[in-house]
């Protein structure tokens, strides 16, 4: 990074997409200045950095806007290549095919199922989601076995982009618990995972951006379901 | 290409999604088997090889499958680079970054937008769908401006990732037009797109895979608006 490059980044603090790009500013110890959204309220650098989607996060690299999370997380990776920090996408063609189908699956199957489990006002179709929910993660414990190759991260030793897309889900999915009353991580189903959530939150550059389930739950009642 | 590269692509000839991977193999010169699929009656290796989504196009390189066609692209982009042809993608992250917002823009709102023309019943909805091609269109406009840097291409002088993505979409657009009567390419909105039209299908790695009009029309009537 040189001396002058200005980064920021426009984002809340529960944004699971937003999350994840602080993770991996973080993980490639970039510093940025952390811009907090009134998503009620956007802001004019909002609108105007984005003005395809007006959606968080955007990220600005001395004055150049990135939009979508998956695409900032590349450009990160790109960006700040051959540092002293790992990348986050592998460096082998068919693993990088991977990580990325794979991150395609968990935002938009993944987050539609468990988004849909707080959304339903039926009981049957609350149920459905739920069970959306659970065969996602059980596809999700597959490809971390694949990807791994029996080490603690879908990145391997250290994180990677599939451990910061899904990663960032996290709270949400335990959140989702917690209102739902459902069991999304059974040990049973996905015993990997729940050893690999455990790797990912004590991670420094995870935990110092992560949210708590009440913080979360917060967000949920007073903007998400609120009428 | 190594001499014992196996490459087989399952799709349709009138898939956009798998246009698009004909024409990327096609520019960086690899032979491949096509192997066309009825879509009413998967075959056993597509859902084999795609058991998450069961959806064409797939990937088969040596065996091994990828899926999700912005991520076949990269793959073959990745796989096959250094070659005596242009890389699909940019080289500069910032362009690349573009590049792959642009992409997804595409497959997710333009998309949407065409396919609710064809979809919808009543005219208001249809009528609704039409302005939000159009509008589209008109970002679109403006992203080829901003890409091609007066050139003929979203890639500059050759065809590269968003000429490719974006291309696939092309007959259906002007099938939307035929059996919609609407003009979504007005040349006082979008001339810099008609232009690029033009050179885009000339190129031989193009017209070589595109199917007619009337080919696409058929497709529509027979199976995606029979009940």
């Amino acid at each position: 990074m040189s001396r002058d490059d200005e980064l920021k980044l426009l984002g809340t603090k529960t944004c699971p997409f937003a999350i994840r790009v602080r993770i991996a500013l973080n993980q490639k110890g970039l510093s940025y200045e952390f811009l907090v959204e009134d998503v009620k309220n956007k802001s004019e650098l909002l609108l105007k950095s984005n003005p395809v989607h007006k959606k968080i996060p955007v990220f600005i690299h001395n004055g150049r806007s990135i939009c979508e999370s998956l695409v900032i997380l590349q450009y990160i990776d790109e960006n700040w290549s051959g540092t002293s920090v790992p990348s986050l996408l592998p460096t082998d063609p068919y693993e990088r095919a991977m990580a990325r189908f794979w991150a395609v699956f968990i935002d938009d199957k993944l987050f539609s199922s468990w988004m849909g489990v707080l959304k339903a006002t039926a009981e049957d179709a609350k149920a459905e989601k739920i069970a959306e929910t659970i065969a996602g993660l059980k596809l999700l414990e597959g490809a971390l076995k694949d990807c791994s190759d029996g080490k603690c991260f879908y990145g391997g030793d250290s994180i990677g982009y599939l451990d910061v897309v899904l990663g960032s889900h996290l709270i949400w999915l335990r959140t989702v618990e917690k209102m739902s009353g459902a069991k999304l991580f059974d040990e049973t189903v996905v015993p990997l995972l729940l050893e690999w959530e455990k790797h990912f939150i004590a991670v420094d550059c995870v935990n110092s951006v992560m949210p708590s389930v009440e913080m979360v739950q917060e967000l949920v009642k007073t903007h998400l379901l609120a009428k």
